[in-house]
């Protein structure tokens, strides 16, 4: 992760909530210090905790947060994930912003995590997609690793993805292939969608770097992998419609990747609260 | 929704996505155009179509989008929701931000749309809050009034939420409105959180604008409202951990607002797919 | 006050005054520490010492600001109203952005300090309008409370405010309230222009939070507020045109608030220079 | 004038004002159109005309403006200057900003205007200084000269001033324009404060491109300016506290320019109104 | 390359250049309008000749621009490579921008094509590296491709390069690429410094899939490639001071790519002259 | 040098490199410290020694940076340049922006200083022009001045400079002169682009502040400055494709400035390398 990045987005979301100012922090205290607890209200995989330091140093350097459960840790209902002491207006003033961002990320490292424990076969990696929600793109494919999912291309720029326009444009598979490995440098890999054993074939033989199966079903893939050349280097994905309800019927189908959407888009949040001093609930 | 902010959010959506280049697209077409069709893959109500014309408009002002389905309108699977005549690369280029969008703004509106269905009781308003995804609230919050809900405060600026913190530390809820009385303008509200009849009293003899029932029953809220003067002009609120399972619970409950983070927070999307020409699709 | 903006605003401001370098203070000093004092060159209320400092730490956080005279405090021709220490390229880079701010931000302060004392009627508020410096609003409407003042709406985001031409497109006072009510939430207030007693009982009836005599005289506003129903909450405002040389004539109008642009629109700056060691005059 | 800079301006202007929405158009009028009309409502010099269709176009292309006072022309109370028709929502959403920028812009000219008429002597230019508002400087240098005035220079970057700071770290006016002379290119101009005839021989004998009278008296500058060379190149300018009501004084006093920080700071505004054809005053 | 990036670049550049104004072009001309040529004053290939008609559209839509040498086209000394009409003032005000990048653009793709015709040897092909100048890296990059180059990685976020610091870290080139492997997607490649036969061989069995000899002779590549199996996938890349003068002693060594970091760092420059029409010379 | 500008500066290259991430050290590394070196690799003027350190302090503050050579000091191949103690990730995240920047800048000073030396006429000075890289020329004309050089204008708005159009529009160039004088402030200089005796003698009747002598022998040179009135105050220039090679010849020739786009234009950088511990090479 950019941290120079990082820094540039949460000062972007900190405007947008706080705007021209906190007025019921403003209008209240002064420079009272407090401290506070960010806690887990439900169960799953702790991510984003670099958030709280990073946004409250906006405001103050003199603050102190202990991380009692770091990214990738599991939490229970109840557990501490972190302890904090600042200025109370900074707490405040960041708890939006904090809880928002922590709770998305840890949803979906709690979601990964349950994906990889649904398939349980260590020889297949599940990763995400370009399903993000815009802006955010960095740090939720950041939870994903956490989560003990992988990275699919970050966008369009860092790897070729040929689909059906495409290839129906460039007249076929391998010409399509062919058309972009005359063009293109040697560190950026070709994936080529495919949806049947023929069109599996034509990939394998244009040199496909990866190939993906879509929506196509465990039985089938078991089938399609077979058509891929032994010491050839192309790694397989599954890929389209692959849910934690279906995803365990994929174990042992011999793809190298299952990609879904899921892990990343209308994913339930970590449900985490924070709740400092003045209210007596620390 | 102001239209100079949304373009600023688009291009920074763009630029995450896009970076030095979509590979794909660039390397395959070169000026062709095509057409394409945004279609409904589930039921719901669409929000977000402005969205299409908007992000295409960055790459050249010559394209045709009708819209099929406006703001709003109900789809199932299967619906028409847009047509679109453009540059081929141009459409591919932004496809994936447009379905980001769109699939996260229809989501919340279907939701939203869901729990006032669910509520059944026309003289309580659903409301948003600020659970929204950091960089997306304006477009959350307009895709909130777009399924049938209306806009709590927008942030920390345009209105004064008073909760334990604050109230602890000033010394009580009637000292917390004076103080923050004493020192703010005729344009902004004061809400001030309660968790019991004693609170809600002091709220209201405090002099508070909308004063919220945190936590409570329906049948808690009932005996509640009965504590608001009538004609004070005071604004009732419900919230806290209200789900689209229990909301129907609140019907007649005599609460003007119910408000639930659930509307912006871990909604699922609505599914929308985009295909074009070249892929035989259309 | 946003913290976070004002630094944004800050840096803006600095890029504007040194662009490229300022060529004076590169070229003749090194690395050479001074002393400097801030001093009142009139009398009123000084605003904006926070700025110092906060612009100083763009070049080094090695600089110390003693503030003689805080935020609201009077001062008179002569008083020091800060001293500091620090590299002397960092204080003469920085001088005229800093006096520029701080002479606006006083003098807005000392304007809205006259008003309040001319007005002398401590039942009525004065208040603020959008009449702001394009960029400089959230500085000028913090030196209006400095100054004793209240802010009306920030800008159109956080409050409705009514006027002729909605009312007119809408079909009268109680069709606008009507339509804006019908959808908007209820942390915003709904503000509206009238001009005539025929148009405050409309806006009486249709609930308005907020109602504005524009342009009446202190005899007609004795009038007016009297058909305000008692205990009905609703907040009334004198506006247009209302000047240092006329605000004592409202005493006793019973009005709630008196807006006038002219607190931040055209107002005198308090003068205040900086004077630094090694031009022998600390 | 840099219009690419001036739309970015403007741009940050809109949104300051704007922010999520101007609530009020928003939820009143749909797409209708209008006219409107923009009248001055005192005497002065009208400047800033240009922002008014640029402001409009961040919103759509479809609009016209008229301009009937163009920047520089005299306008009475009650004279039209510019008469438009556009959308509704468009004209009242830029309303305020483009009143806040024409009326400051439209107060500088007329301010500068009145210096230059009360001097009365065309020997002499009077020109601004860096006392403008932080964010506005291209705007309000532009506003000077559409009065009648000229430009001192625009910031730190693009001329050097010794004043005695630089002069006693220096060891003196000869050594400090040795100093900067020594490396500072041919196409940059350095100007010597002086506050005594023993200053301002130094200066001309060190070679000074601008010698600068610090607070001296007409008589004074009479005297001092035949210290200057014949055909020496050496521009003389008088400073220090010339305001409105002392200018006429240096009429005939032998200097070639007068600065005034008052013709941009501290400056009444031109009164400038909008009425729009909804509320039936155009 | 992302054209909305491009025009960010442009608008940055642009008021690089302009600040507050264009002071000669605004002194002197109104809105004339003129006609302008682009020449070529030396032998190449010209790129960039899309930045003309994209700066030119920051100041108006208003204008003609007619290319008669493409990207990648040979040019000789005085040939036209593009012919303009538009505003006088925008022809100037983007002169020296548009020359500047297009000098370089059109150097850096000359300098490719003089690579690729001194190696001779249609098997290996020319790529650069990462030594581009601070923000004009897309710009560069593409230029590189015009010339008849490829593009190595773009920066440190779409490819891993593991080089003698990452090797010692992780304990050797086995263990360093496993580490990787372990977190990195499918869709980023791994490649390896190496610098002896035995690093080879380590890499070959790590699994990498980019190799580079790094300073390696001629010779000593054509012995290195033979370490590679067949049909391994492995793509062999020499790198290291190799320059215009010796890329030609590397024909033949069986290499699939050289880099060099001289396509873009201290790269010559096509000379390309601007004239419009009121010096009379076009 | 605006530090904050440069900040902004380096910020922005910083993200071009690293975007989403630097995988490699990323994947590699935790938060070990390792020592580096930076080592000339060829001999010449060292400049950006600063770089190293502010571009470091975006991810910590905790690094010791040593400069052994300073800007403007001579380097041959093999000096440290300076050694540095940091986080081993910081250090190579931020290796290629610090190298790419530090070569260029010193490749420029070297190059200046080396038309210094060949011209060996200490009453020319040599200046830069505006043909730099977009995005870097605060940057390269500070590199201009510590090899030696003078900054010429930097821009278009601190200068104005009448070549063939200017002139031919205003018809000649007393004209011309006359034309921007009436409009323009005493802080910026007039510069005129001669071609003939005739056109120099205008220049000096029109009262140019500099006149440059374009495309002309050292021998014409000798003859065109006798034509400049002594004591005039005028300053000659001498411009057009002046190279290391000739400039030599026009030593003796009389002219104040020679200005040679080559200083910042396809110049050859400064070789340096940056090597640290783990690789084992400091």
């Amino acid at each position: 992760m950019n941290k120079i990045l990082l820094r540039e987005q949460l000062k972007s979301f900190l405007n947008e909530d706080i705007g021209t100012g906190d007025l019921s922090a403003e209008l209240v205290f002064t420079d009272e210090r407090s401290k506070g607890v960010f806690l887990a209200k439900g169960e799953g995989i702790v991510c984003g905790t670099d958030i709280i330091g990073e946004t409250y140093s906006f405001f103050s350097k003199e603050f102190n947060v202990e991380i009692l459960k770091k990214d990738g840790d599991r939490v229970k209902k109840g557990d501490k994930i972190a302890v904090v002491e600042a200025n109370v207006k900074t707490m405040l003033t960041c708890e939006r912003v904090v809880l928002n961002l922590m709770q998305l990320m840890s949803g979906i490292a709690t979601t990964t995590d349950r994906y990889v424990k649904a398939l349980n076969d260590s020889s297949i990696r599940v990763c995400d997609t370009r399903k993000t929600h815009p802006g955010l793109r960095m740090l939720e494919k950041y939870a994903v690793t956490v989560g003990g999912g992988y990275n699919h291309r970050m966008a369009l720029y860092d790897g070729v993805m040929l689909k059906d326009n495409h290839i129906a444009f460039a007249g076929g598979i391998e010409n399509a292939v062919e058309l972009v490995r005359s063009k293109l440098g040697h560190m950026i890999k070709i994936e080529v969608e495919t949806e049947s054993a023929e069109q599996v074939k034509q990939a394998v033989k244009a040199g496909a770097d990866v190939i993906m199966f879509d929506n196509r079903t465990p039985e089938q893939i078991k089938e399609l992998v077979k058509l891929i050349p032994e010491n050839s280097g192309i790694i397989t994905e599954a890929s389209g419609g692959i849910s934690l309800d279906t995803i365990a019927s994929f174990a042992g189908c011999g793809v190298d990747y299952i990609s879904s959407g899921s892990l990343t888009n209308g994913v339930g949040v970590l449900d985490i609260s924070f709740n400092s001093a003045f209210g007596g609930k620390v």
